[in-house]
């Protein structure tokens, strides 16, 4: 946003008043007019509030890369389910592959005691190295349909390719498009049209305005609604797998009132950092939590290290529940007025 | 951590009990001998249950190079409050600089009144350039000191170099060393020296292992106590100002067991992210939070944008002290048995 | 690594050989032995050379997870040329997308004539907005062909599914994966598959240990060789779009012995720091380099903002062939001994 | 920088015009006009420039923050030798720490015969552990100038704090600013005050702009003249220690015109990268390399295994003056105006 001072305005009151709206901005002096320039890390104020400011001439403001987004309701509704910003936070809980049909019916009940709405599972599973185990495939979806319809359950599962979102697409509620693809054009091509709800993880390295334009690229082909992942983002420290932006997920429900889920399995990797990540995540407006889980994790055909177990399952269902989570109408401060175009 | 396999072991069967256990390992073939090494991002177990695996011979850990921090109490305690893993969580507000008599005394009344317990301000200011407002010295402590006295506050504040360390430590109960200074070999045997509880705010960039290395430099020199505080680290997002780690502070908090604090206003820098953050970081098992006030944002001489008003503090505090936080025990998933020496 | 030192050797004499040959230790006792993990930023040391070292007992390596790389030649051939370890730099130029079968032609003269011998550019584009100039695919791939043959040169340019690889497949010689698809597991199986020579990009965020298993996998797939390109990781710094990571680079040539080219258009995204990165890259041990180009880059359909002019892409090419690049046996410091298994 | 488009102009052309130049450009449509925000990844081009394109009505720039660098000459003189832009590469170059006067004064001899101008070494060390060896201090310092001009050498030393100053300013040419404290004002204060060349490391995690700022804080307060030190950033790869970023050392000498030299020792962390990073940082731009040497890396009470071998180190120093560094008219690409007020 660039903001242009009046020619006889007092440019520091200007500023002075910017400032308390909550903007960091850097002053740039033309011939013979001072203008603002608003950067990205400030709060969300809208045009009309800013051209109420006295001695402001004028409040540039670009185009909007992603209008479809900006018309997103703040909830989607998946079989009856509502997901987003004031809806009750829901549980998202599975194994990261699916193994076998015992397995993922024995998981699909757990998580549904557990007060899960959705069972999760990998079928096809993108991995590093190429020894590794990579997925059921199409059996896998089969069975995983039939242990979320035994217990209730909606069912989230991944596509890695334009070639295999038709078959993924007949056994899910929701696509899950994975961080490793988030960039992959043809994939949200692919996905947006299915028709579906698409569940977008952030790629690993992904700005939050990259992630918006890739939910914009699912919307233009044919989404039916977006719901955002934050899964961790690389950084530099060892101790966690990687590091969960729960500022982003913040921006994402209160600032742009989207849906987002926080996947602390894979954020840190750690299955100790799990239940207190999953509280956070709430706390700081996610719509849910996704959670890998796994009745006997050393048997576990990928990342056994970050499941936790069906008990450990059960008690954070019962805690998540509880976890009082203000509307967005509390906690934006009462000077901000938010608006998803800025 | 080494795991050692027995000579007639099966290594499959001690690797499925490692992950079952939480860990990420790497194996290693030696001549005629199966070790596993213990990835960072694995959760905490003890060496006394590895040991108890069949199949296991022997656990190398290495010698812990933090033994006064491995030492130190869950809890510390500063004129009467407790802080720390398991006490209530607290609250620390504050102006980012302390710019006159009668406006920190204002604002003292106002942090008094939203329940916060410390007093934070700057007198001493790291700027990034040397053109900024540098802070009002010494005449500002005393005025912090005696705003927080009448209203019941607790000091908290920070020192730049060793030689500006004893008349902070005259006036402050709590002395800061900034995030610009976590490094600063020095600065940390100055503070330690003075006998002080010292919160740590966490380098830029600076990895957990760094963090507590610093943290052991000033129990080394006699600090009385240390608090971590999370304050955002470096990322690559511009729309937020720093990225707010709270991994790093479940990791403190339920790992290590020690007491920490997130500052989400440096953290996001977005005046419309603080609510939201404060409450994550307490329910990701912050022993508290520090936030920027400011009664006219728009006038504050270093931050502004990023500080909330006092009705928002009010708010704030007020919700707070309602978060559910559970217990340590309550969150520790059953299948690990945290220890801080690993 | 896992170094084990023999129960009546003396483990301090052992560290020291160890740092001498340029290794990063941790050091583990275990009951009754010492043991030293070797850390990851360490030198290239040979197994044999460790286990000569008096007091090493054992000297454990994990296996590799990329046996095809391993045995990767240094230098791979496409259509006559030489591109590897000890070949002579190459220069691959021309714009970022393909934009008329007249403008591909005079650049692929202008590239031939500043001593290129690949013309790359872009017919099926990855944008990040969905409302971004997208390729003009298959007639591209056409144009580009024939302004290649017309002037001697080969083709490099890139698929973004597994569906589009048959028909890229068909006009290149090197076939290109590109950052944002470096994870796609789908779409390494599918260039492998041609049996082509692919040069693989790192990913914005990826590892190199996650980069050469991506290699692995084209390898596996049936790729006859790899080339890597380095072209900048995400970073904090907003003064260049990405940081070129010349170290990687250096690690690829001298450590692994494997070819190497940097694109220092994409990395640094600024036009004015090309040149200078093209010499630095070659310098650090590249294989060659990749270059944006445009007659008229005001008018470019995408990234004008990086691409250099005829005029200074033929000056570069000029110098670039008359930097003097050590051979690896230079360059290699005398107290280590390279090995690609480590 | 703020470009205006007049109002009766064609908005599309004066951004083609923009493009052309190098520049990244985001639109704003006011009210009745058109503008274009420069993105900071982009070619530098001076304002005169700008204003010369049809139809640009106002460019605006901001007030520079750096008055004193902008007008810093290309070159320092120390001693008689002249670093920087266009002069001969310069090789500083000893040991991490200074360990005994024998040791230092055999490696000045030794760094002499390599070619080098300038002896390093440490007395006051920065450690992350308050364990390790912390440097031998004032003593260390006498015996590293006897060493330097028993061989013809210049010094080069780091104070790490403003008490420290004094002494070492008393011993040393250059004095030398590490990353762990080049964030710190005090420090930069006293080390401006000395009236030396002072040499300023990059902080692990610090924009450009924010080292160009530590530097001002070093003219301000009274240094004669500043030499960057690129050593590293902080980055996500465990391959090596830092990631060192020839990017900011291109843009330092090529677009900023200042002195940079480049650290590959403590960057890349690994001896097996150093001569190619030291050739790489030359090619680069940088006035010079600073790297760590001992004749017995083993017994080194820090940083051994990053340190070559004065053999090693003999026959860098003769290939390095042999690279040829273009002048900074060569690289300079034709279309763009260099100029540092941009």
């Amino acid at each position: 946003v660039i903001i242009t001072v009046g020619p006889d305005s007092d440019a520091a009151c200007v500023r002075q008043e910017l400032v308390h709206r909550g903007l960091w901005v850097r002053r740039f002096d033309g011939a013979d007019v001072v203008r603002f320039v608003v950067e990205p890390h400030s709060a969300r104020v809208g045009r009309e509030e800013l051209l109420r400011i006295p001695g402001v001439a004028d409040v540039s403001v670009p185009k909007s890369t992603t209008p479809l987004l900006d018309g997103h309701p703040p909830v989607v509704r998946v079989r009856g389910l509502d997901i987003g910003v004031g809806a009750a936070p829901i549980l998202m809980a599975g194994p990261c592959s699916v193994e076998s049909e015992e397995r993922i019916l024995a998981l699909a009940g757990q998580a549904a005691a557990a007060g899960a709405s959705f069972l999760r599972g990998g079928a096809f599973k993108p991995r590093t190295s190429c020894y590794d185990f990579q997925g059921l495939g199409e059996q896998a979806l089969g069975w995983m349909r039939r242990a979320a319809d035994a217990h209730g359950l909606r069912v989230i599962t991944e596509a890695l390719e334009p070639g295999e979102v038709p078959v993924v697409a007949a056994h899910t509620d929701v696509l899950q498009i994975g961080a490793r693809n988030m960039h992959s054009a043809r994939l949200l091509r692919a996905a947006g049209a299915t028709g579906l709800v698409v569940m977008l993880k952030r790629g690993m390295a992904a700005t939050i305005e990259e992630w918006t334009a890739a939910a914009e690229t699912l919307l233009v082909h044919g989404a039916r609604g977006v719901i955002f992942c934050e899964r961790g983002v690389r950084s530099f420290d060892p101790a966690t797998r990687f590091t969960v932006d729960l500022g982003a997920v913040a921006l994402i429900a209160h600032v742009l009132q989207l849906p987002v889920i926080v996947d602390p399995s894979h954020g840190a990797g750690r299955r100790d950092l799990v239940p207190a990540l999953c509280r956070a995540g709430i706390a700081a407006g996610a719509s849910g939590v996704m959670v890998e889980v796994h009745d006997a994790p050393g048997e576990a055909l990928s990342d056994g290290p970050q499941a936790i177990t069906p008990a450990v399952l059960a008690s954070l269902g019962n805690e998540l529940f509880s976890v009082r989570q203000p509307t967005t109408r509390d906690c934006r401060p009462s000077l901000t007025i938010g608006s998803r175009v800025s």
